[in-house]
């Protein structure tokens, strides 16, 4: 049994993880620190984790439990782990950071599972990607090489947990629901994550990306557009998804005829895509649940791939949230 | 033209009454102070509020600029209005307070539209009261003499609207959505209120009283049950709530045959009754919008009682906030 | 391995009862019969099974493929089981009917599990309860004996599922979002349901019963308030609810400072309770998951009785479906 | 007073145009006609419409009662106006049909009311405009001339009311909640809609078009991709909307640093559009209500132009429908 502590557990993302490492078969629960929740029992502040006896520990209850081989989960607010996460790796922890204060250190490994896996395996750290960026990667990925790329747009759809766990107007009820609404028009932190990651991975085009929130705690859905220079063939791009992902257990490419949606993936850490071609355009649409595969379940699966275990251990339960 | 300000301006209900004002055809809007949002466009803070040009003045400005015969309707936190209000009234000013400061001051009109009307239409300080009063009172006073009551139950489901626009992790979208809870089991801020009008107004019997938030932004039902010593007469008792709301154009006591809901009220400052008896059992439920006659709508209804206007004044345009 | 057939598999509860067999270590899924859905994919029906290979099957399936020891779960609309079962017990299968055809059937063992397991474990037949019942009665057996009623008040909160999945304005999104409603004034067929269960349970007392539907796809909150005759001793009706319920692995009695919520339970088959006692006022408050515990959960539970496996059997993992 | 008919009088656009119609103060309301709800009270069937009177008239109540001079608006299925219409311009009505029948025929006039005004105040027929032709048109036309384009993307999400009162499956409360989901991907009704009136517009380039649901039971946002040939000048693009709705008062050309969103305009008749331009790329985005300047209130718009109406008119109060 592995242990693992989660740092900044307090959060969405973060209570994903715990119900996640509760399930999972090959791993134990260490420290669960929390700076805003400190003494507080789970069971009062997560209600899926309403039966469980778990308490938010206090600030520095990571760093005097962890021991070398251990697993930190560090789930804090941007800016704060890099911070700490020296001091974890020094400590002989490895650690998965879920903000994205490493999401552009070219000597830490990206963790996108399904295409970095061999740098994840092998790694100390690992910087979780970003919701939007998992969806648009996905997306985009499979076709390095295969179009050619005038210019893309990713106009994505997401649910509101996606803004984090800290009080905000913004994030209350009220505001969110009844409302769609475009934000992030002067530029999202999340844009140079996916244009990095978009180079890196051979996919050469100027990105159009524009974030919206719609009245859902969890979710997200990307629309991606790739405007090619001539037309690419229709079969060719099909089978560059499912070459993609033939091999990936979480990745869903679907029959033409049906069309993805949040509530297929929602609670998973599943992601489904529908590809489709008309000219010079090829549309792909893909669908994950922001705190599964855009962020507690990845990290679950990287954990996985980082100790050697089937990709899929943990997380077959489905979460039910909202 | 009477001119009124808005102390505490940026919360739900405030909103709400600025709406209301900028639609009443014989108000004009005055100062609109924040300490929070001094300075921001309420085109950015309430989208209902889009297409207008106010701003948020700065702390001090209605007692600035209040003069003699304006209005004052005070929508700050419970707590705040004892400290200012006074000295709104020496100014000359006429006070609507939505706070809990002075619903217990026996020298202070409580707003209970229907049931106040004398007072309230001479009052220089009106104590608006609180949504779950309103609608618990509107369903238990018309009873007063007719039915010889053991015990009152109210359990009523609210809008979370009712906790206002502070932001706070119980108020959050992806807390809100997807659940019912019952909240202050030990307590509640308005059982002592409810408590103290029934008494005045001649109900004398032990009250139960829970409260649930559902997933709404506005709105609330109430459903009184009341146990009496005797069965009441059915037709009598439906006769008591006709008579007592036959001059009140916002109060509707529905045909047997009809069923409250919230959706037919919400955005107007109407309630909704649905009235039965079965043996020892009278059972009233209530519809109202927190917001409007719970808050927001009952203040420019005792705004036009204060002012000697028809009731209806300004109030019949539907909100759309949700 | 036992097999399951489902009949009326296109409904919200059958595609619950679906999603828990599969994941059952001990059971294997039979037929799938769906007479408005006959030859579709269950994965464009049940988002939740998305990436499942089931199919519906023709009418007749169940008939023609069960064998001695199936058990078949019925989840037709009321009045069709009562045409079909004793057929299948003709053949040799156990049956669990989620519809309300055999609940006031004294020959049928009533399926509330944690009350009646020993008729359900010899049963052939099971009437698994309505999920207003199933609320209600865990909040109100436990008294039986312990308190002299007079009165007995449900004043229950129910998501939309439990009106079933055949499509109705009334079940439409925009009829739902934003409203709170009452309905069943005139009586609800599941008030005598609960009224005999209450008689056979040793509880005496007459009841009123409201029913009301919130913006919610599952989840059911039940707030029992019981009119004693004399003020009963607090320490003996919490005494009762914990021995009540000590070996039920499902339900949990919280403690007095935590409120019940449905977002605790839902999607899953837990039932929690709080329960506290003012003069001669009983409040007892019953949070379920009206698709969970309210009927497929308790199906599978009923099922894991019948079949002698331990209770929890895979009823583990949570759903997710709004 | 003009008198003004609905056919097809219990849908969701129909009861949003009666609202209107009720409020209007230069219109009187004449037949409601409803096959399906002949004689129920409009009070049980549309909540916003509670404190009214109004019955459904039987099949045949328009074409009974119109007079030379009225209005019908006809609110039917696709493919019923072509029926009756022709007969009720015989008999001397002026009809604004809001299904598609004739949004091609190239005798009608178009009522998308900015830009078909003299058109639409000469017509004895209008064809309304469908919501997400509204939306999208709306952002598109003001750049005809402009810019030259090499493709066009919408991306657009829409509330649920967009499908109607018909019951369905997809409609139901508990499949839209907690979704997202692309729909039409094999081709949707509005896109040769779109395309045709682009064209006729000016607007000469390829479309794409993805439409969205969202949980939310009134509102549309749609985001305009404009892939040109050449970078646009800017400040060019921004003052050709700007020219383009300078005397439209329900459309708003946002601030750059303001974000559209449909709780601004939800319950209206505004449109509010947010224009940028980067490299090759113009970004527009635009929110309507869609059963507001999506349908019934542009039908009301229209019939103010008809009419000779300020386009104002009856057109000022906020809906409250979820």
């Amino acid at each position: 049994m592995t242990r693992v502590h989660v740092w900044g557990a307090a959060g969405y993302a973060a209570g994903e993880a715990i119900r996640l490492l509760r399930n999972h078969p090959l791993l134990e629960i260490g420290a669960l620190e929390s700076r805003s929740h400190a003494g507080q029992a789970l069971a009062d502040h997560f209600p899926a984790l309403r039966s469980t006896a778990y308490r938010f520990d206090d600030p520095g209850a990571v760093c005097a439990r962890v021991r070398p081989g251990d697993v930190v989960i560090a789930a804090g607010g941007h800016g704060e782990a890099l911070g700490f996460v020296p001091g974890l790796l020094a400590q002989g922890a490895r650690v998965i950071d879920l903000s994205s204060d490493y999401r552009f250190d070219a000597a830490v490994a990206y963790g996108l599972s399904e295409w970095h896996r061999d740098a994840i395996a092998t790694a100390g750290l690992v910087a979780n990607p970003g919701c939007y960026p998992t969806a648009a990667l996905l997306a985009l990925l499979p076709l390095a090489g295969i179009v050619e790329l005038q210019h893309v747009i990713v106009d994505a759809k997401s649910g509101i947990t996606g803004a984090g766990r800290t009080p905000s107007i913004g994030s209350l009820y009220a505001e969110v629901a009844g409302d769609i609404r475009a934000y992030g028009l002067a530029g999202h932190r999340h844009q140079p994550e996916i244009e990095r990651l978009l180079a890196l991975g051979g996919v050469r085009a100027s990105l159009t990306f524009t974030p919206h929130v719609v009245p859902l705690a969890r979710g997200m859905l990307a629309d991606a557009y790739l405007i090619c220079r001539r037309p690419p063939d229709a079969p060719e791009v099909r089978d560059a998804f499912e070459r993609a992902y033939r091999d990936s257990p979480f990745v869903r490419v679907l029959a033409q005829d049906r069309a993805p949606c949040v509530a297929a993936v929602v609670g998973t850490n599943d992601a489904e895509l529908h590809v489709d071609v008309t000219g010079c355009i090829v549309r792909v649409i893909c669908a994950i649940d922001n705190l599964g595969k855009g962020a507690a379940g990845q990290a679950v699966q990287n954990l996985n791939i980082m100790l050697g275990f089937p990709e899929e251990t943990g997380l077959h339960a489905r979460a039910f949230v909202a």
